[in-house]
């Protein structure tokens, strides 16, 4: 034995090794230069300046290769992936600080309804709170974007399109609830229509619920215009503004938790329109079951806190017979 | 057609329905007493002050209903649930402004081993830099913990026993990565069997990679003891931490993404060992596939970056045959 290779000792001041001569090694510090294997110590039997191996070693046993974890000039992290615990280790690893990255993306968003009041106010008017703009705040929020909040804009299509032109050029994307539909007093469009280069991408949507989403171009910014009712602008955000903004991003999605699951009663719907069904999951003793939740009421969050997971229905698809196995996006923990 | 009802308008103010009689009525605006039933505008023909209606309509059709989401003394979020977007918004939809949540736990962490450097450190004897700590950091705030970071102490017990002593009353948890093998340079359990009122929990896990793992309990606060190794240190994480922080707070892990795929090779395990394999899933045109990467080098982080599944291999299992379907926990996209 003719030395000691601790963690951090400096390879250069370790004596080199030739046939028949070993040094005692701990984990974590580098190999002398001429060694070729490591015994494990459970293996060795120290005697003054000798050690006895009690089992046979293969070449390159028990070492880690420098490279072995990443090569020189190889790509650690592409462009686009979304950074994981895993993905800090690795840049770590390598001694890596700072990376460009992506900024977030900066969502201007604005409320539209003359029911509407905000969070806090003590109007007892026969208003409502307006709870569709928090949630899609918590939703933009989850997906890492910034959002500038313009709150309630009132029913009058010049202030709501002057309000948002003095704002579209700091954000990168805008989204209006409310004012949607085909109503008297459903503005939006008509604000919308006001903007300098503005252009209508699309407005209506075979799907249920979610039906009058819209969306507009202005100088270049998507702005949509999602139902004022909190299920359908939630289904709207996953259908449309999610995968949006991923691709703004570059990156994508998260995979997402899904279960395959009996439907607990018969569902119908019409032919030609998408359905995002709310439903509960349960596990049972022989599998998961799907308990469709009301398929009306697109204001009715009740079905998304009560409830776990979604289930789309396709165009064509008639409807889901009971005991059916479906296929459900889990949207939060169940029993 | 008596009067007109705006959304925002008080229920007071407006005249009473009597048989006979309508009111104008718009999106989100008060029923007026008397009314029993909504028609849709595209079914009314405006006259004068009569209104000629082409559809039949149900009593109540087209009526929201007041507590027909939630109903007064109804639970709305159950404790322990972690808030979604939905919550945020059932709550904003009730005018709930503020609500009790559980503070975020706080976890003390901390490495060892003399291997170890810094990241940004200039050091070049023979160190790799500390790329565990910064991974578990990164785990540790994707579950909303707060982070008391040490930093790496040295291999010295008497001295990690006191820098965690030191910290541990205003953690809730304490995560030490590295020198919990049994190499003589492994001080860990030495430095946490020093500390006041401590005990051993566990130590040593039939698990791979993981199986140094362990635990004390010191002051009534746990104090982990994880691998040096990244991977190990991941695994070990998912199995132990995270489960065990979900449990302080009382609340349910999200719903986890899996998938099932068909293995492309043979897999071997010793029994009596629980495996966690850390594999590749791509698509194909007959399903989902899953490489297996390298069972061995629980240091190798490139097996997480490169891979985005993770196949758990019970204990009597003696290993998996090439096209057998396996179901897998998904850790990232995927192509």
């Amino acid at each position: 034995v003719v030395g000691v290779s601790e963690a951090g000792y400096d390879l250069k001041m370790l004596p080199k090794v030739s046939s028949g001569e070993a040094v005692e090694i701990y984990t974590g510090a580098p190999l002398p230069s001429g060694a070729d294997s490591v015994v494990m110590a459970e293996f060795c039997k120290r005697d003054g300046d000798r050690v006895w191996v009690s089992r046979p070693v293969a070449c390159m046993q028990n070492i880690s290769l420098r490279g072995e974890d990443f090569k020189a000039g190889e790509l650690v992290v592409a462009r686009g992936v979304k950074l994981k615990p895993w993905h800090i280790g690795a840049l770590a690893s390598l001694g890596i600080t700072n990376i460009l990255v992506y900024r977030r993306p900066k969502v201007l968003i604005a409320s539209t309804g003359l029911e509407l009041k905000q969070l806090g106010s003590e109007d007892n008017q026969g208003k409502i709170y307006d709870s569709t703009r928090p949630m899609l705040k918590a939703l933009l929020k989850s997906i890492n974007c910034t959002v500038l909040d313009l709150g309630i804009l009132p029913d009058e299509p010049a202030y709501i399109a002057e309000a948002i032109s003095k704002h579209l050029d700091s954000a990168d994307l805008a989204v209006i609830t409310g004012g949607t539909s085909l109503g008297l007093r459903d503005v939006t469009p008509e604000a919308l229509n006001m903007l300098e280069e503005s252009k209508l991408v699309f407005h209506g949507v075979r799907m249920r619920p979610g039906k009058p989403t819209g969306a507009y171009v202005a100088k270049g910014k998507l702005i949509f215009m999602l139902s004022g009712f909190p299920v359908a602008s939630f289904i709207a955000f996953k259908v449309f503004i999610e995968p949006t903004i991923h691709a703004m991003m570059g990156s994508k999605p998260d995979p997402q938790p899904t279960v395959r699951a009996y439907i607990t009663r018969r569902l119908a719907k019409p032919t030609g329109v998408k359905a995002y069904v709310r439903v509960r999951i349960y596990r049972s003793q022989d599998g998961f079951y799907a308990e469709p939740l009301r398929l009306t009421g697109s204001g009715i969050l009740s079905t998304l806190t009560r409830g776990n997971g979604i289930l789309t229905l396709d165009e064509e698809v008639e409807g889901v017979d009971e005991g059916e196995e479906v296929e459900v996006l889990l949207t939060q923990a169940f029993e």
